[in-house]
């Protein structure tokens, strides 16, 4: 297998101002088609630095994958330093000039001197194309065969660059006959070490796929199945084969795989019940709503919510009792088990969800301290509330309420609730 | 200046199952505190790998600084790495053992012998104590002086050991006189290049502090300051000073800096004018609101919201009339304008800000694309919406559009709208 280093350009890294999310990216591509990444850098806009960082890498690897440094200011001088490594003048590539012509006549603007930069590639370069935007990235080889790729810094544009145009022709090069898929299968309500018990026999006898976990914040962890085969067809039937020997032991709590949400898995669930869904928040504060509503489709059974912030609107539009209010507080099982079955009502929907609770930082007592949480749950069928206690800020608590409000909705419609 | 290199630790970062947002951390700390971030790095649990980066590192830089690989599992070999590198052997300190058992009594567990591990340290080592979870950290010291500095991969444990552990001992240690002090002045509402219009000529005048602009997704472009001085009072004068005089140019659209977010500003804004404001989202689906929601204390201003997303809601609960729906549909200046006017008289509040939109994929048509999204606002004072066409995701279409909402409530605020 080619083995890779990968090098995120831009002195922004090394001050603290972005994080580097390419290499993440870039990293998982590479290792499914079956090219090994041995180390990641991060190296600013300085000529001499990158030089010293691609001759080092490639007394070690195969290829170097660089991101960023393309475009058309005096900063950008990541093409000198390929150049410099490969041993090759830059020169204009005219269709490279062309295209960011075009690029620029397309958003109506007209191109300055300074973006010809970006038309100039080490004399021997493979053009890669860029779709998504003016600096074309480009693949160049030493005279002994070692690689060094360069794309754009802007994730869209690199992930465009990486999946069309990097990686066939990586594959082609180096006659890439092996693929990995990997899997995520999404749990909830296991913590990490209940999970491992359920399967740990499966880890140890297990090569290929290869196991592993991962928690989540929140109350989500993820069981990772890796395969290597000769194709992505071989690959996926190893995986469809462990996935369904993974779910014998794990009956209850997976809700999807991949890029699978818990709150999709909640839309096709109310849909295959022709069920619809409201929602009343309190401290979540449309937490929840915007995890439903990040899902496409999600119209055809989420009815909406009511952000329910002052103890009026928990009064006049769900229908709270002022009784209740008064003498169980805003935070208690009662007034979580009438906002469900409140918002229910109110918006005729099957099922209400809802929460209310202490994010903080301040507004915590003795008897309610910041972090606790009533969730509840109105059916067709019948009500329920969970009281929960979670540590963190402001901002841990509400994710981690609206994860778990919208697990118990979830194990309610598997079944399991 | 002492110059550091970074390194990210951990097989998964070379797989693609995780960010590095650690380094990002690390870096704007050091750089803070007058230390150099020359590259930064990631690397797999493998020992040989780790041993030998690191020894490279110690070539160039004065010091490295490690996250991850600290924990109790045959993967996690950073201490082993590091023992060699400078050279001492790994011993069992009894202070840390303690404190690993203490915070497992702490957690109810009980410790299983693996954990021993983690309060074995390279001989001379200094011990970083974590209490916000097992494993200490430490900083070992080569016989020439060149240092090695490790943390957990956990970000929460990395920032508060970071912050409270090693800058004080790595301040201490190099005698660091000189600080940097960095502030981001946040804007709504300028495009990057008309900022650059603004105060371009500062840019070229100025070395310290420095000026740079970084454009946010949505509607945010940041001016970032960057000021060395003898100490933070010294820095932070020439950060207001030069301020003062950007704030002059550019009058309108500064929200706040550092920290302050735009729903942030809107609260104090919203103070300020004793207004409450409630919420009526139909395409945002809850994000308007859990922006707000994040801010503590808006319960201050914040009434609450209605997500209406059937038309059935939008009608009992915002009475948004059927004519209206009927006449110009869901997506239009009309219902907009009537959802704010209707969730202000609903929740008895000030102001009432709305969105309604096509957030995508499906759903568009030639008169109503994809993207398309009105937001309306009803103060006492008036009523006004606007129409703005998205582009992108469905995820970004809600993220923009959420943003958008709140610029037109910020500018309204400002007395600039």
């Amino acid at each position: 297998m080619p083995a890779a280093e990968l090098v995120a350009i831009g002195t922004e890294l090394l001050l603290g101002d972005l994080t580097d999310t390419n290499s993440r990216t870039v990293a998982g591509v590479l290792n499914g088609v079956g090219i090994d990444v041995y180390a990641t850098h991060g190296v600013g806009d300085n000529v001499e630095r990158q030089t010293r960082l691609l001759q080092e890498i490639l007394e070690r690897a195969d290829l170097a994958v660089c991101t960023g440094g393309l475009g058309p200011t005096v900063d950008d001088v990541t093409r000198h330093a390929v150049a410099r490594v490969v041993d090759q003048p830059l020169e204009l590539r005219e269709d490279c000039l062309r295209a960011v012509e075009a690029r620029f006549a397309a958003l109506g603007r007209t191109m300055t001197e300074n973006n010809r930069i970006q038309a100039m590639l080490p004399r021997d370069a493979v053009v890669l194309e860029n779709p998504n935007g003016t600096a074309p990235g480009f693949v160049a080889r030493r005279s002994d065969g070692k690689i060094i790729a360069c794309m754009p810094g802007v994730p869209r544009e690199m992930r465009a660059m990486l999946d069309e145009r990097l990686v066939p022709w990586l594959s082609s090069h180096y006659g890439l006959t092996q693929t990995t898929v990997s899997r995520a299968i999404h749990t909830i309500g296991w913590g990490e070490s209940q999970l491992d018990d359920a399967i740990h026999d499966l880890f140890e006898s297990q090569r290929n796929p290869t196991i592993a976990m991962l928690a989540h914040f929140g109350w989500s962890v993820d069981i990772k199945l890796t395969a290597r085969a000769a194709d992505r067809h071989g690959a996926v039937a190893l995986l469809d084969e462990l996935e369904g020997r993974i779910r014998q032991r794990v009956q209850h709590g997976i809700f999807g795989v991949d890029e699978q949400t818990l709150a999709g898995a909640i839309g096709a669930a109310l849909e295959a019940r022709a069920w619809s869904l409201a929602v009343a928040e309190s401290c979540t504060g449309g937490t929840v709503s915007a995890d439903l509503v990040a899902v496409p489709g999600i119209s055809r059974v989420y009815a909406g919510g009511v952000t329910a912030y002052e103890n009026a609107v928990k009064a006049h539009l769900l229908h709270v009792r002022e009784e209740t209010l008064r003498a169980y507080g805003a935070v208690s099982e009662q007034t979580a088990v009438e906002m469900a079955a409140g918002v229910r009502r109110a918006l005729d929907a099957s099922v209400g969800l809802a929460t209310t609770g202490v994010a903080g930082p301040d507004g915590g007592t003795p008897e309610k301290p910041v972090g606790l949480v009533w969730i509840a749950l109105a059916t067709p069928e019948r009500a329920q509330a969970r009281r929960l206690q979670f540590p963190g800020t402001r901002a841990e608590v509400i994710r981690r309420a609206s994860t778990a409000a919208l697990a118990l909705l979830w194990r309610a419609l598997e079944g399991d609730g």
